[in-house]
């Protein structure tokens, strides 16, 4: 029931990197992602691309929870999406995610929402955040040492949710 | 606590406009809308301006359900947020948004959230809409006509919530 | 679509007390709020009755952000909801509330949201809310004095949004 | 940060049934979950009653939307949910679900939100959904004969989300 917008509209970072270097978040569309087409609607995504987020980290090693109890805030401060073809309610996706080379305390993150297959693609994105240091409400100059050094390391492969 | 990004990151087309074509419809931080942070979750902002698409339309003489009911949708099919500064449970601020020259049947809307005096900007986005044909599940060659004279109709003033 | 309850099922207390008594609240159903079934998600009415508890709280002259700065939380610890009809895309409603005389620390609200005319009961719903002190994580034994003597205070009538 | 109300003061159907019973959905707090207490926002949790929901019927062969493509439709039509202790951010918990004996076409579900030991007790909830005719608007006479019979199956254990 939506537009189809041709592939090549895909935001083109995410098509630069070989799949291997992917994080992989399973995902659901559930009655309560849909609108009233019976699809997902445009905002629901961002929960999912917050929760692939806070997996990758994990799979670092990194507790978002914690990052936040030490002081660290990780603020989204800028997003695009495309959206491809919406996904249905009850289809099931994968969310791919991965990090850039981190360019000082900003994080970019690209995505590509597929299906099981890997042969629709619904959504692109990438979103940019920044760390910033709760107390004094400022962007922080350099990243805590702990959390640059696991985001240096390389990760370990997916993480079921 | 959340960064204070330079305004002139914010999205350069809605600063090539003047004030007085803005829509503007108020807004309210509730406790609902906040995160861990005491601030607006970065995907709360996404039913704000969902919600001044419609009643801007609506200030045109087109209620977007009556749209639906004829078998035409209005998926976003892109979107551009620049987080500038975060709004805090229980502030208030006016979001401004305008429709670009219609181009085709894209449909694209900037915006900007500010404080009611006008002098802080929160947040700046752009988001393409395209209409669609509901049965078809295809996007149309041409907006429905009704649809697109009052589109052509200038506005005649923002409308209370 | 959805089932039509008698509205004998409604909650009772609410059809206790005297039209006049109620704060009113007007809503309106976006996009946002609906699912699959062209309808409002069961769960988004939540957000309308914390918006319409912080607008009846504001009409007290107490605005719910000083609360908490103040180190005094009112989280929700009951809520039965009945839904008797849906409320659809586009509708708007008058969501009714007000509440009970004050039993200790515990504040307990009724509601009904109806359409404009008064004539049709989309949904009732109680919810209780207990004073919590943020920094002990405890719920007070008394109400602090300044709030409790705006809640005893007669309200002054609705507030819109 | 929020009260500890008495474990006895949980819906009381929800410890009538033995452990063994239960369906288990693993559910996590994530940032969007949350708010400014950074703990889970109380409609949030409905997000999580519905996927243990549609979790528990896929269990038993029925998926969710096939119901609703043939015509099928569950509404939730009454709801109650008792808070204990609030779950913070980053937390995992098990979310327990069982379906009463059913009763002509009511299906009521009881929940039990506990920590991943069992021994702490976050929420405890009954809801009621009724199977109504998508077309006519109508709660059915009686459950699809396929429907009932899946329904009546044991349950053949948990399934991860």
């Amino acid at each position: 029931m939506q537009p189809q917008l041709d592939a090549t509209h895909a935001i083109q970072l995410a098509s630069q990197v070989t799949p291997i270097e992917w994080f992989e978040y399973p995902v659901q569309a559930f009655p309560h992602d849909t609108d009233y087409g019976g699809v997902v609607w445009h905002g629901a995504y961002l929960t999912w691309l917050e929760e692939a987020r806070v997996e990758y980290l994990r799979s670092l090693g990194v507790r978002f929870s914690d990052l936040v109890a030490m002081g660290c805030d990780l603020p989204v401060v800028e997003l695009t999406t495309r959206y491809h073809r919406p996904l249905r309610m009850g289809e099931s996706a994968i969310l791919r995610t991965r990090m850039q080379q981190l360019n000082g305390v900003r994080l970019v993150w690209d995505y590509q929402l597929v299906s099981p297959d890997g042969q629709t693609l619904y959504l692109t994105s990438q979103v940019t955040l920044v760390t910033v240091d709760r107390e004094k409400g400022k962007i922080m100059r350099q990243l805590p040492s702990a959390f640059r050094d696991a985001l240096n390391r390389p990760i370990s492969g997916s993480k079921e949710p």
